[in-house]
């Protein structure tokens, strides 16, 4: 349960901030400004060899110059303080629209060579590196997987420090310095992920160092914080829990050296600051939570551009956030403000006659993997160790095939069960985050028993299973545990997402961005393939007993399959043995985005777990026991579920038709891996036309019980023969706070609907059983009826149970129910 | 552009805080508490008059008892100040789960009967308000649409800050009291909702007074807020610029007589400070930014239920969250606590023999509308004002019908004209939001002609548009500029959020919870419909010149369509005329949800102002200029579009078909009104089969070009005849920075590739033109070429004009590029 500390490499100072060091930092910090603006303007002439002409400027000028002079002497000075104290050191940018700067950086440290060997220390390198940056073909511009040391990509703002934290668990040795707009702070994710530092642990995790990059402004006005007075500023980030250091540089035409000066100064201070708190934590005699140091960077928005431009300030002004300059090409006094603009930084004394920079001009650049932008923390498939998994059949549910239906179980809590052994077997590479609900989704009592839930904010005695170190992550933010839990994976390690359905929808967003980053990485030859991100969507639209209508939303699995179908899979186990063997196989995979939407509540179980495996192993297959067709024979109806909940109202309409219209050859098939449904060529699960074809016919009914919003099966099934005659039914909007069955009845998912769906649609049965047909709609409403007067459901439905009609005809049954 | 600050109404106190007052305050909490409890427990039996059975009570106990004292004390404690001061009260509750409190105070204070005759003052009522209570048929569990004076339900947790602001803005005479859970204080969206007190005008908005409910805990767990040390929870509320008042009340046994003294006597002191800055603003005499003041309410959670449960700690913890005492029926020992739970609220001393509440009971209740739950502002559709609209016609681009497409405009700047002008005929109740982007998206310059962006933090020389008051309201968190605006349309009032297409995702489940609000609200009967949400998202997923791959996402269409269809509007629009028609009737109706896509860059524009009018009237028509088709004759393809790339593409392949196979039929069709592709039975707006058939007719290709994801226009018209005919090109999730064109290509939706499509559908085309194939297949390797050498797309492209061969069959075409 507890991680064992790694020793404390946090080092202090070993070398003094002499004025030759800070020479260097400048340096780099001119040199990464001038490759900067170079990926911004320049297709040629990258060292101005030549007075700069039109026909050296791109067509189409992209990008944002206002924040990278920032993220650069932040790079610059974390450089000097690395190869000082050796630091372990991850560089997050929330602005990673400030991308040229973090390829600059890349290229001046470098890795970006390494990387990429065509873009050499050249003059030919250099316009390769300038001409490739936002060009069709090249690279985009933002903190892409193609930029080396990302881990945020930054294009949608709000994530840097949720996924500094993300990174920062478990990687005792690790400081991540994570970059934070003024603008980006005022996204809510970003706003909340500050309390990241109540549950990092100081001795077994690594170091988040939040510096505000207060530069004043974002694309068209002034940030909040940076108009705030300072001293609410700084209770604020006391109120945070940090202790604040504000750094004011550049202003009112300030030497760069004094501003190198000032800040070296306040980062060793903070260094130091960190290195007490490591050292006391590791030998055990930190007292309480530690208020870590924060740093606020007041610096002029754009700083080093030209401070006016047609009249209107730009320097320090929302004015410089994209292209300052955007007439280069078309103005003779533009072209004349970027070349004066490039010369500023003097790159003839940064880059020698061949264009390669000279030593001193990267002097302050750490060696090897200590390199910011070459640390393996940001290519987190190099350090992913796979989990130890225990054998999940040793917790299967046991099924009787005699007796399938008859015990109950919970589904989550089976999985609860295995999961505390897989925590038992991984103590440092894997956790569960949940906003507040892994009780609430039945994983506890169960995983407690194998760790506790981490926290480092104040304990009292009735408090149960929190602990200063646990693999469990719960926090009231379904933001912070989606971005922790990306940072976790992007870093190489495993986990799982607990979450409500319907709240899922909270990080949208955030999958969207995940998944783009996925699917980019995979482009990325460099990148080794992380632990796939692993949902487990409980408390899910059928079951929501507490709640009501806002509750009810299965709308992620539309979202998530929207993404590309390289990254995302989707399952729907029915019961507790699905569901475990589904989970072993998400916690192996690498590369993907997993959901799994499953059932927390006492629930039938079906399958025997050499069946489970079976039936999860294809994605979707006939359950032989349920239905009544005979081999040799095309059924008459195919009755399809996926979903736990529609497993059960379809295995109940399978019941009752095989009671009343015992010669009807009814065919009863789940779907537990929805991407099967799709062909083929739109996703790598799809199952060929014909064995489609095969299981659901090309041209019988099929009445479908799906999950969630019935059009998802039209979308995923259009391109299939029988697509006409399937029927769907799922989640139609209809809602409350209300019983199961009711539920199900109000979205016409219920098992009489799902009959009499039957009777309508295979030919002739309607009129040949209309008294049935009446029948059942009378049970409805007698089911409706009573959860009215008694607020619960029929017993005929609360207690049903399969009546095992395949292996003993003469069993009563209970669908007598409608009579 | 300012408006005039109401006559302030923000008086001090009138009474002093009695013992007696005080009783009243005492009376009223423990009538809300009995009330509250009782509907969670009972189903007959209200009053006790009997010694309590299993069969009084629920068979399923649901909601949530936790929050619930907390709110009742803090209505108790309002009414007897807004009684005292004659205050405009809203209150709004963050853990709207509380739900059972708020129908008890709404029952006490007389609305509730007012509102449901039926549940009214007898003993009979009592049983009846008992029963619905989250019983099937009767009433959610959440302060849902139908709980009397909630404009928050309070499912999803985090909304409750920005909803309060919303509310106030432009209510200068309301105060809305906020309670926010501390739970909810953790999630993203609340935690930077804070900041709202940056933007509200103390003279011209109403007042926010947030009370951070820190009853310690959330479901399962403490909460962050409760476990940080007292001064750091000061700091962050100074920080975030309020004046705290920390009230501990509850603990320790203390006498429920200190605990109300300590906290009228807090609540007086902090509405005397309200009333400094209300006329100290309205006199024009307040400097600078006020630290309004912010309550911290520290009570047991579960305050009064049983301390002890089973052994366990239970009042002052997480477990009272739900149900305390869950087997009632089964135990006699829960029966009896709860028995005795009951009976401490001393039902005989606040109820008459009739059950009505004596008149001692609710004589803190204030009269009429002063009652939070009578509040009109509660139900914005009685205040709402119609817009005073402009003619949008008076805004028309001048298009001449035998020059179409020869001037570009852009959209969203046309449409910002138009927008100046309402707002400056709607000075008080129209406000634009967005995240930092009005600019950026191009309303602006128009709209800062009419208004300033109102911003009552620091302003600084060099700073632009920013103003006290203004109608623009700016903040980089789509999360507040979404929360706002819900809460002023919740409350009568009119506007529009303007956001990146693809950052809409951010608020997806706000979306979800909006819709299913409406949705809910409908069945509602005293609610008044409140003006409609409007989306304006631009900077969509084919224009994203300085951003890459994350801000490409076209899918909050499909996301939106999910919801109800009586609530659900999607338009498309696809040039300025079309546009500002669209958003005429946007801001004309009611009840919906209307997502508005459209292009801000350049663009051609195709119809005449009258044209566009019925083109959306109808909502899709057939383009006639267009195509190549006779009257009298089916086409032989129809080439349909949705949004303003895919019908420049589409144009452009019919102008090459044209030239290329005169004698082909083409029919080109343009969708602006999305859903009206969904059949009649599935939404309003479906177009009749006959009328769908007879557009994209029963039996020819169909080659569709759609602004988003392609399997959407699949889903919506799965069920038409046409349906296998139909061949949709969209985004398919393939995307980084580049160019315009090169991005429809990356995506197939160029018009090359849809000639190709209507090649390889028109049947016999494929071989009698394999050679035009072949061209069109090489002009697009031509222009990925092109786009790679000089990082623009081709002149063919980038320069194509519409040839006009409707008017001018002999006038040269640059059709001829693909040779
Ligand atoms: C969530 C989100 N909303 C909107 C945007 C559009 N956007 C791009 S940059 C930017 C301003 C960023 O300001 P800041 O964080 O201060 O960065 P910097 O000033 O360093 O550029 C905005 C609003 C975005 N990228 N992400
Ligand atoms: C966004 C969101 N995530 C999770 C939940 C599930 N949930 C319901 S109540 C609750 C705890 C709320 O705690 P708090 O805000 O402190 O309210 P209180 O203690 O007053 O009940 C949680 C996590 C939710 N309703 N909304
Ligand atoms: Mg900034
Ligand atoms: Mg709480």
């Amino acid at each position: 349960m507890t991680t064992t500390p790694a020793p404390a490499r946090w080092a202090y100072r070993t070398t003094a901030v002499t004025p030759e060091r800070l020479e260097e930092v400048d340096a780099w910090w001119r040199a990464a400004n001038y490759l900067s603006i170079g990926q911004i303007y320049l297709l040629d002439n990258p060292l101005l060899r030549d007075p700069l002409t039109a026909e050296h400027i791109k067509p189409r000028l992209l990008g944002h110059w206002g924040t990278t002079p920032g993220l650069n002497f932040l790079y610059a000075h974390l450089n000097r303080a690395i190869t000082d104290r050796d630091l372990n050191t991850l560089y997050v940018t929330g602005p990673g629209h400030g991308g040229p700067g973090m390829v600059a950086n890349a290229y001046l440290d470098g890795t970006y060579t390494e990387l990429y060997p065509r873009i050499d220390r050249t003059e030919e390198g250099l316009k390769a590196l300038f001409r490739q940056f936002s060009f069709p073909g090249g690279i985009p511009s933002h903190a892409s997987p193609d930029t080396p040391g990302s881990i945020n990509e930054g294009g949608e703002l709000g994530y840097s420090l949720v996924h500094a934290y993300g990174a920062a668990f478990d990687n005792p040795d690790l400081l991540v310095a994570c970059v934070i707009g003024d603008g980006e702070a005022e996204t809510g994710p970003l706003a909340t992920a500050w309390h990241g530092n109540k549950f990092l642990n100081p001795a077994a995790d690594g170091v988040v160092l939040p510096i505000l990059h207060l530069n004043g402004y974002k694309i068209a006005n002034p940030t909040v914080l940076s108009r705030i007075p300072e001293d609410e500023l700084v209770a604020l980030l006391r109120g945070y829990g940090h202790e604040p250091f504000v750094v004011t540089v550049g202003f009112d035409g300030e030497d760069p050296r004094e501003s190198h000066a000032r800040f070296a100064g306040v980062l060793d201070e903070v260094l130091d600051r960190i290195a007490d708190i490591k050292t006391a934590a590791a030998a055990g005699t930190l007292e309480g939570r530690p208020a870590w140091p924060a740093i606020v960077l007041r610096s002029p928005k754009g700083w080093t551009c030209p401070p006016v431009i047609d009249g209107l300030p730009v320097e320090g002004t929302w004015r410089s956030h994209q292209v300052p300059l955007a007439e280069v090409r078309d103005t003779p006094e533009h072209l004349q403000l970027l070349q004066d603009w490039l010369a500023s930084y003097r790159p003839d004394e940064l880059f020698d006659a061949d264009g390669a920079p000279f030593p001193a001009t990267v002097a302050a650049a750490p060696a090897g993997a200590r390199r910011m932008s070459a640390n393996p923390v940001a290519n987190g498939g190099q350090l992913t160790v796979p989990l130890r998994l225990g054998d999940f059949r040793d917790h299967a549910h046991p099924v009787d095939p005699e007796a399938r239906g008859t015990g109950t179980a919970e589904a989550t809590r089976m999985l609860g069960e295995w999961l505390a052994d897989v925590i038992r077997h991984n103590p440092n590479n894997f956790r569960i985050f949940g906003p507040d609900e892994t009780a609430s989704n039945r994983l506890a009592p169960p995983v407690f028993e194998a760790t506790g839930k981490q926290w480092n904010a104040t304990v009292l005695p009735v408090d149960e299973h929190l602990a200063p170190t646990g693999r469990v992550m719960e926090v009231l933010s379904e933001h912070q545990c989606q971005g922790w839990l990306e940072g976790y994976v992007l870093t190489g390690r495993h986990g799982l997402f607990n979450c409500y359905e319907a709240f899922t929808h909270i990080v949208d967003s955030m999958f969207n961005q995940h998944a783009k980053w996925l699917e980019a990485a995979r482009d990325v030859a460099w990148r080794d393939p992380i632990p796939s991100f692993n949902y487990l969507l409980s408390s899910h639209v059928w079951r929501q007993d507490h709640n009501g209508f806002s509750h009810q939303d299965p709308g992620f699995i539309d979202l998530a399959l929207n993404k590309s179908p390289d990254i995302v899979r989707v399952y729907l186990p029915f019961d507790a043995n699905t569901l475990l063997s589904t989970y072993d196989h998400c916690l192996r995979s690498t590369g993907y985005i997993n959901v799994v939407v499953a059932g927390k509540q006492p629930a039938p179980q079906w399958l025997t777990m050499d069946e489970a495996i079976e039936h999860c192993t294809r994605g979707l297959g006939i359950l032989p026991w349920a239905g009544t067709e005979t081999e040799g024979a095309e059924p008459d109806v195919v009755l399809a579920a996926a979903g736990d909940v529609p497993t059960l109202e379809v295995l109940a309409a399978a019941a009752l038709l095989r009671e009343h219209i015992p010669d009807l050859s009814v065919r009863v098939v789940n779907v537990v891996d929805l991407t099967r449904l799709q062909s083929e060529d739109q996703h790598p699960h799809g199952l060929p036309d014909r064995e489609f074809d095969a299981i659901f016919t090309p041209d019988k009914p099929v009445i479908f019980a799906y999950h969630g919003y019935p059009w998802l099966i039209h979308r995923l099934t259009y391109k299939r023969a029988g697509h006409q005659n399937l029927h769907v039914h799922g989640f139609v909007e209809k809602g409350t706070t209300t019983t199961p069955f009711d539920m199900v009845m109000l979205n016409d998912l219920d098992r009489y609907r799902l009959a009499i769906d039957v009777l309508d649609h295979v030919p002739g049965l309607a009129a040949t059983h209309a008294q049935l047909r009446q029948e059942l709609v009378d049970a409805r409403l007698r089911a409706r009826a009573h959860t009215r007067e008694h607020g619960t459901d029929i017993p005929a439905v609360a207690d049903w149970r399969w009546p095992h009609p395949d292996t003993d005809p003469n069993r009563p049954s209970t669908a007598k129910e409608i009579r």
